[in-house]
């Protein structure tokens, strides 16, 4: 059996990029967690009880980006040249926002979104013994840019 | 400066469970994702390019469990005696439900929502070629047992 | 001290290869897995207790070839650009083929070996509740091609 | 869906040891590789290019004791009290040995069988620049005890 | 050869704690990194350019106590019942003090050290880029407890 | 909000290297670890009760190294050409010296400052059953080179 008939069956295989040229690839994906009125209020003043979650969640996604290749089967390891997480107190809970870059050959909308889940998921861990029913009630994709399929905004 | 004095100052740490009793203690998280109706026929016919979807995003959520502790900041490392991701066919896309069960001085919420979170994340790699606004429309807890405060179900 | 000197005295190191040319470079490794017959009537039939042996050998042994680097000493670190990892049947058990590839300094020999290897182990899990006495009984390189030595086929 | 229904359908998952003992078991692993002749001199000489392969593989399969639950999806994680790697020359080759101990509630055997793999892989690494056509003939495990099934031992 | 012969020959391995009572058992060490008078006024009025050093290097530090038995080759897998990392301003730079508790069979000793260390680690880098030449001036044990040999304070 | 706009508030975020120029870059770091004269005298001797105490840390700071970027928040992950880790006794305990390289968008200091860290880490390790006040005096980068800030060296 040669290298190039291995996969022919369509088994789960990690897709062969080897061909496609290296060019920047950004990628920025968003979170949204629902949060109880008072938990919210223990977020703003720095109330709660595991200490600051903000800081803890934002941490949690920037290292989270970087362990994409390993969590997500299929998802290729690849070098970043920048990561970046920020969350924002909105009405009902917590905005996160994440961004990845890299210049390679294959893009970075998992790290975005593997980097806003995991800061979503941290954030739960930091409020949950005060607000267990909090919620991630979004994680998706808002725009990625680079490769062939060029720029891509959600409508 | 003593052990007992460390964290009074309220910053992020991993708090003590050491005078906890170990008991058995079981979670229980939901994860929804939302796809196109396409993707859904594709996912169901096995149609999709990088192969089997459902499967991926199984095991996928079942290492993650495991790997919690590394992912989420101050969540603790414990021994897990069960995990289980099972994913189901929904009318607008994918469910995913996730429990984790230890017997250890703290509970396995985090474990059970990482499993979900990240199977969550995996199904969208799988998909995402094809359905780029694919959706993770809620991650939460739907229960959790063990421990002093015992049974918490959502309501 | 300067860089130059460290490692004159033989010990363990990771070689440079900072000055061999980024080239295409791709390997196939195979393990192979002897079963009792029971085994693989249950494999072939979907009837084993801990569930389909095939897709979490694949599936581990993707994932294992990203953490080549990790698990072996003085392995480089390198972005793969494509993995995968079939399992056939034959007479006396499974046959497990891995190939990866990259753009690199260096080669994928070890990323292709630790593929197959971890899939032989991941069956080998799946399948010792009913046949504690499989073994691995061959776990080698066939080919790799790329970089300054070129192709190398097993004789 | 309540806890108790999930993975009723046969899926792969990770099977609840929460009802187990805990008690003290132990296993033995056991990895051949053969080398070739001019590969052994080298090797009992210290004169391998890329340092000390004994050490290195010794080092690896005890290191990847401890990462077994990473590596292999349904393995559960647990507290290690002990883990030794041996390696012996034999007349066609390397002869390691892996033991690995725990007091939990399920065995060690994939640990054994991840350190001895690992430590064989590892092995192929050093000694793959002069001997790529060295070979992983056997690995397997040799014994196993404690729990509920008690003594195994290879017929 | 069974079980008892291996490691009879004095190579490097996991030490058998399994005959250990599992008690409950701390660590407390501390890391001293001398910075540039400039770098502190900085450090001290959150004007770095990386960010937030202190809680970067806190969180750090956390999360390496828990990666521990990943990267100091010998050191027994457990489960840590707390974590903390506190840094203060000093005279001429930062102290770091970091404690680990666990019940288990082995002590805490190198969680603690590496929650500082690693905690030591993350603010050089996070200073590096105005202060190259900050150092890690000491990273010591300061006081252990639990297990046979009991209390040990650094004298 | 795009990307951009991203980090203007000056939170913790891995910098932006992707318009640096990929260039050859090397560091040097260099730990001390001071211990006790019979320490030494054991060390020398091979008659430390854990093993071989030098292997140990030279190859848990060769893995460390690789393992820099998950353990420091905002390191970027890149692929790394070499890495060496040699360690010396000096009178009053050893010194260790090591080096990375890379051919990157950013330097390879904190991989180098890693390595030295882990090795002595794991060093204390290998010592502290014998040696509890054991201490790493210093951890410091000695020289880098690359980039566009050219060579550095410790005055």
């Amino acid at each position: 059996m040669s290298l190039s008939h291995l996969d022919e069956k369509g088994h789960a295989h990690m897709v062969d990029v080897g061909a496609k040229a290296p060019t920047r690839r950004q990628a920025l994906a968003r979170a949204e967690v629902r949060l109880a009125p008072e938990t919210l209020v223990l977020l703003a003043e720095g109330g709660l009880p595991k200490g600051d979650a903000l800081a803890v969640a934002r941490i949690a996604g920037i290292m989270a980006a970087k362990r994409a290749p390993e969590l997500i089967p299929l998802c290729h390891p690849l070098p970043l040249s920048a990561v970046s997480v920020e969350l924002s107190l909105s009405e009902g809970g917590v905005v996160i926002e994440a961004s990845a870059a890299t210049t390679a050959q294959t893009g970075v909308e998992m790290e975005a979104m593997t980097a806003a889940g995991v800061a979503a998921l941290a954030l739960y861990d930091m409020v949950k013994g005060v607000d267990r029913a909090a919620e991630i009630v979004s994680l998706r994709l808002l725009e990625k840019s680079g490769g062939k399929s060029g720029v891509w905004r959600r409508g």
